[in-house]
């Protein structure tokens, strides 16, 4: 027998998500709990995925039970598909475990045919609706099901209007409607070498396979890489009696949300437009109401819907996102979903559902995606620049931007590739658009409301966005746009304030964000559950600073060498670079060695009571040289004009030394900690700055903990060698100062061979500090930077890597090398401190991965701090 | 109580080479099997230990054991240490575990001063003998014990012939000998600010002291190094009584092997000299007699030593090289141990010891060390050249060089360092040349005979080697050498033969080596005995020859980077390469498939019979391209003079190309299999090539195996890709020429990553062939080309690594990690076929580990096929 595939509405539930998805879920528990939710059922996402593994075909069984359930819908509806009275019309939509908003395709008023428009006309006695629908069908299901190019339709549309002598779609006449009709059929037969299809179930069929087909389109699976959903879930189909908001001034389609998606604010808040369809409101092409107007217009509808609206809520114990319809004065809810929110919003939901009693603080806690988080910690406009504001749209998603303004997705990415900053502009966006927004800083609509495309969008990403800015005459041919009058080419820098939705000439100088009294009070929650620590990456006391006021609790990683890059300094490492004597080279430590000292004074006494772990010199020399590419020019141009030997011996002279120094594969070079076995002297230097800053600091009553990491180490041998030239000097400096410092020595462990060996260096080390940017370049023979901008995206494309390794921690790998290291290291010293301060150290299912196997704690950048902080107590509450 | 740091002559035996180093242990078992041995006694290695390990101290309670022992020799000599009538002279000398000629420091003539001078001029009734032991035993202890520049005492020694008017030393008369004891005592006086000791006991405690020093000295440090000996087995001291050589005509020293040591002859081979000291024979000052002279002018002598040596090599089952004194016609024998030998003699030896039923098979097997068979398989003069003989010498040490001719030690480290080919020539060589040897392509002396430092050194490290060419007239100052009259300057080409003892001028053309029948029934035993297949690394058809008669069954690595590097293809390779679209490539591939084609024909025919393990390509792309270095340049030039627009244009274009194709690391870039990600088309033509190839030798009835290779794997998905491009193209070629093919398709496990998910890989991969380069490279963050040049030398002499873990395998890292990838390979696999294709695969120490861990086979390049045998075979007998 076969597997069953369809489930009516009423045979599902929302626990069901894995196989009816989440849509079908929903419309499946609404119904269960009696809201007024047309009847429809739900193919599952096991027969997409039997689909795919058959190798594109329907699985057996499936229609068979398409059928009978259809039957159903009949007569729940009293309708009959293709009835030539009463005919019954369908949505047709796909839905996934996961919302992919706008990513697959959707079919409406499938079941119509030159039979059943007559009915639908006599029925409903508006001849120009039925029509209207008839094309909108022939439209949508052309362009999806048949995929004969969207803008072939348009022209006929935009014929039709002109042989009318109209504007709007609206205007047309049922003649206009029936003309096109016509012309679409004409138009398909073209394309497709079929007549479009008049059987009903045929219509089904072709439109159940489009929507297992767009599971597999491009946007999909860009969208798919990019939110890290799995590319083998598959999605549901949901078949549903169709309900029309555009029957006329007593119909209409609206969303809406239970909380507000940008603040949280306990209000209900959405948009409707009367005379209208679903598409409509979301699609932004038509600019809609405010929700509480609905209250003046028809105070029933509205009260029923708030009554809807609240059951949901406190049904699903969250803030829900609505879409409902009503159809000649009776309302109907079309669907119902967890809201998207922006970051704050998500907060404030939580920490107000909390207080309201409706959730504990593990489940608010688990209530935010912690990547969303990086929103909130993005920079926003100074609110002391003068701004020269050129418009206002609406506030559609927070944060704000400069860039420079691009018209079209492509640019947005051509130009972001190159580093640029860019606004995208747009009338509205499309699915289509989903890379040149990724691109983008920000996004700029002139048209469209709070759930357009756009905003949605926008808000998921994190990224700023205005929306439905009116003002705004966009010309995309000649790459401009008009703000009263004044034309704003390609290229002109602008900035927009998505919490404002001000437009903004120029670039804006932004300020640094802060934590919200609510958000504080959540990362406290987040804190008690946690067990990893969350410290920080910070190489100068004010980055120390705002890490502390980010809530890190030390520092895992100061880089030594940003301090040698400081423009100042850089001459005096030279100097040490290209000694050719020990001695020469002690007197350029000699001058480098009060500057360090003050370095680490600050840093140490930024992070008064917490450790701060400094890591000792890591880069090869030849990165504080010139480049010798540079170098051959100039040698080349001198060695033609013969000008100036002198200068020429010179730059002969540097070029060698920079050559001598120059390695094949710097990553795996002379650098780390095999600079110290090779130039003892450095380390010494720099031990001695760390301990003479912590003497005078502990004179001064500081409580400082300053822990000192050797780099690179690859076995137990050198990393007691430098463990003794460190231990030497602090020894020395207490014993001169006559203080004590408490102090630690570890090691990173980056090279596989020390995690390998991590047995027999735990022996000797106090702490051992996994730095995953480099222990996964050299586990997966991946050079980063080489990489990723050649071939990882092949890999990602082609499924090879399930994620960009140097983004989330390559578990199977690189994890099973750690969680190794980890045991290991315990095995001979029960005290050993482990740590990660890699860029994971910030990334949430990294931060989890860190939890589970036992990590005391992730180090990051301050701003992201909040975020593993967050991560940190997730993986708590659901790894235990 | 204290440990028993001091052992008697007769209280030891040949088992304690570990307490009392080779040389003891030896001396006490030959006083124990009742030979002629002067007593003595042997200070342990554990003294030397516990000396370093408590800070350069000698231990307590070893002096209290000392003093016995001493009293003991005293008793068995009837002399005294000090006596003004009869007193007992001892000689101080250091003997580790392992034999270390030359390397640490020996003391003759020790318990002199000027009371127990006269006493020896009594007793010898010679006055010159006694004032020349004294003279010497003050330069040697001045230099040894004091270190006093040694040539300070050389300066005297030189006024004192010039105030005599004499040439040679042994001209000297007793007064211009106590003259220059005097001067000598006042130098040291100088030098050290004390007066040279006059009291034996404290004398015999400086000495030891000396020798414990000498363990840690610089030559000794890089001679362990060289020679994989362990820094920390320390050395014993042997303390014995004096018998001379010098007491006049009745007198002699030599040294005999038992065999000889080029050829393994077995007929008594060695050297004497009537009134010298032993170091005047070793230290080559003087040319010796043959041994077998000693029959005529002292046909007693000769028959006790030819009966002492036959009983020592019958004791040690070896063959033995014997020191021996002969004092006032009395026979002493002063040491024994087995004899360093050549390559080939040490095999001929063995099979004969075979034969002569001394030893077994396994036995035989274990007396060779596989690394000295590397010099047999290297080239010898071509038969046919025609020479041009300058001089002929003795034929110190088999095989034959050409080069640049160089006078230091410091000038061929140097030109050796820059990859140039040298001829050491020195008049004698000490063991401060020891790095210039190591450099040098061959040795050419002036002095010296085949038992001089100059030969054993050359030997032992299969260097060709020409000794006591007295032909020679080398002038250090003005570096130049002068033969028959004609001089030639430093950096002239010579050749040397050492197999012949003939200087050449000029370079001469070399011949393959070839095994003789001997060595061949040697390994033939190897292979019986071994559980490992050594396969070869052949990339073309001469080289797969090759590889089968140095024994190999099978290809273990063929390189297909290499048939694209050939310069008539190279075009087509980078028109390849800069094709702008998969059209333009295929084209360019198009023309590539028949010439691999003839490639794989090639070699699959040479190694019919045995598998042919094919690698695809390997490097990245633009090693196949110009130097963006030498293009800029070149762009620089065009710009700067106009004269050529286009070729600039296209050479700008061509830097773009090579810039976009550079990276930062090109060992971890964009390569091995990641190629065939990106550019399927290029495995496709690769595979076409090889089974197109393989369907031609199938046709014509022959009996192929080829195997498939995909380098640089880094998970199971990539794996399973390029399988499938592989399996893909081999079902099309078999089914479009209709025959079988057998085939496997395999990976590289060289990246961390995949030895860490070999189970996964294993599933899915017919072999693994462990590429030990690149996995060392990647588990210890080591890029060889950097490291080797840069910092592992200082890691080597600091004592950070044991030993180069690109020419031994790093057993604790790497060897963990392969040891691990084994493991979880064969659990989901039990059929997989496992090897090891880097260099290490001929390394002996490297084989036994793979021996161990349990591959199946190891593959190395074709001339080392037969140590890797070798190699395998001893892992056999030693590991079970």
């Amino acid at each position: 027998m076969a597997k069953k595939y369809v489930y009516l509405f009423r045979e599902g539930n929302a626990s069901m998500r894995d196989l009816l998805g989440g849509k079908g879920a929903n419309l499946a528990e609404m119904t269960q709990i009696g809201l007024p939710v047309p009847p429809g059922f739900t193919i599952t996402t096991e027969a997409c995925n039997e689909y795919y593994a058959i190798g594109e075909n329907v699985p057996d069984g499936t229609w068979d039970q398409v059928w009978p359930a259809l039957a159903d819908v009949e007569a729940a509806t009293g309708k009959q598909f293709g009835d030539k009275t009463n005919p019954l019309l369908v949505s047709v939509r796909s839905g996934a475990k996961f919302s992919m908003p706008g990513m697959m395709d959707t079919v409406l008023n499938l079941g119509l045919n030159d039979d059943t428009v007559e009915a639908l006309a006599a029925n409903t006695q508006n001849e120009r609706f039925a029509w209207d629908c008839y094309r909108r069908f022939i439209q949508m299901f052309g362009d999806v099901v048949l995929e004969v190019e969207h803008y072939l339709f348009e022209q006929i549309l935009e014929t039709a209007k002109e042989k009318q002598g109209v504007r709007f779609d609206s205007e047309l006449s049922p003649e206009s409607l029936k003309w096109m009709v016509g012309e679409y059929k004409k138009q398909i037969l073209r394309s497709t070498g079929k007549p479009f299809p008049m059987d009903p179930k045929e219509q089904l069929q072709l439109a159940v396979l489009a929507v297992f087909r767009s599971w597999n389109n491009d946007r999909a699976n860009v969208y798919r890489i990019i939110n890290n959903i799995p590319h083998d879930i598959g999605t549901a189909v949901n078949v549903q009696s169709m309900v029309f908001g555009n029957m006329g001034s007593d119909s209409g389609t609206g969303v809406a949300f239970t909380r507000n998606p940008s603040t949280g604010e306990k209000a209900l808040y959405g948009e409707y437009l009367m005379n209208a369809q679903g598409e409509d409101v979301v699609a932004g092409i038509r600019t809609p109401q405010p929700i509480a107007t609905l209250a003046q217009e028809n105070a029933d509808i509205y009260k029923q819907f708030v009554e809807n609206s609240q059951r949901l809520e406190a049904h699903y114990r969250d803030m829900q996102d609505i879409e409902f319809t009503i159809e000649r004065g009776k309302l109907y809810m079309l669907q119902t979903r967890n809201g998207k929110r922006t970051a704050s919003a998500a907060i404030r939901v939580a920490v107000d559902l909390y207080h309201e009693g409706v959730i504990s603080k593990e489940e608010a806690i688990m209530r935010i995606e912690p990547q969303q988080l990086d929103h909130l910690l993005h920079r926003r406009m100074d609110g002391e620049a003068k701004l020269q504001v050129l418009a206002k749209g609406l506030p559609a998603s927070p944060g704000a931007a400069s860039g420079k303004i691009v018209f079209s997705a492509e640019e947005a990415e051509r130009q972001g590739q190159l580093g640029e900053k860019v606004i995208l502009v747009r009338t509205e966006t499309t699915p289509d658009d989903i890379r040149g927004i990724l691109a983008a800083q920000g996004i700029l609509t002139s048209r469209g409301g709070m759930t357009s495309h756009a905003a949605v969008v926008s808000r998921h990403m994190g990224k700023p966005a205005v929306c439905g800015c009116d003002a705004l005459k966009i010309d995309y041919t000649q790459k401009l746009v008009a703000i009263e009058g004044v034309e704003y080419p390609e290229g002109s820098l602008f900035s927009i304030d998505g919490a404002t939705g001000r437009v903004i000439k120029g670039e804006v100088k932004m300020v640094d964000p802060e934590l919200s009294e609510g958000f504080k009070e959540f990362l406290g929650w987040a804190d008690e559950i946690s067990r990893l620590k969350v410290m920080a990456n910070a190489d100068t006391p004010a980055e120390a600073t705002n890490a502390r006021n980010f809530g890190a609790v030390g520092i895992g990683l100061t880089r030594t060498e940003h301090m040698f890059m400081d423009p100042e300094r850089i001459p005096i490492v030279q100097e040490m670079i290209l000694a050719q004597t020990l001695q020469e080279r002690e007197v350029a430590l000699e001058k480098l060695l009060p500057m360090q000292e003050e370095d680490f004074y600050g840093i140490l006494k930024a992070m008064e009571g917490f450790p701060v772990t400094i890591r000792l010199l890591d880069p090869p020399l030849h990165e504080f040289l010139p480049h010798s590419e540079e170098l051959i020019v100039e040698i080349t141009k001198l060695r033609m004009s013969k000008s100036d030997p002198k200068a020429l011996s010179e730059k002969e002279s540097l070029l060698r030394k920079v050559r001598a120094l120059s390695e094949l594969n710097p990553m795996l070079g002379h650098r780390g900690c095999r600079l110290g076995v090779s130039f003892p002297e450095i380390t010494v230097m720099q031990a001695r700055a760390i301990f003479q800053a912590s003497a005078r600091l502990v004179k001064e009553g500081r409580d400082i903990h300053p822990e000192v990491m050797i780099p690179l180490t690859m076995g137990k041998e050198e990393f007691v060698m430098m463990r003794k030239l460190v231990d030497e000097t602090a020894q020395a400096v207490m014993s001169e100062q006559n203080v004590k410092i408490p102090y630690h020595v570890g090691t990173m462990i980056e090279v596989p061979r020390a995690a390998l060996l991590a047995d027999e260096i735990g022996k000797v080390a106090d702490f051992f500090s996994f730095g995953t940017n480099d222990l996964t370049q050299m586990t997966m023979g991946l050079s980063r930077d080489d990489a990723q901008g050649k071939f990882l995206p092949i890999y990602l494309e082609k499924n090879l890597l399930k994620t960009d390794p140097f983004v989330v921690l390559d578990r199977d790998g690189v994890g099973k090398l750690i969680d190794m290291a980890v045991k290991l290291g315990r095995s001979s010293n029960s005290g050993l401190s482990l740590g990660i301060c890699g860029e994971h150290g910030g990334e949430p299912n990294s931060v989890e991965f860190c939890h589970i196997v036992g990590l005391n704690y992730v180090s990051c950048s301050p701003f992201r701090v909040p975020i593993a902080r967050l991560a940190a107590a997730q993986a708590a509450v659901n790894q235990g």
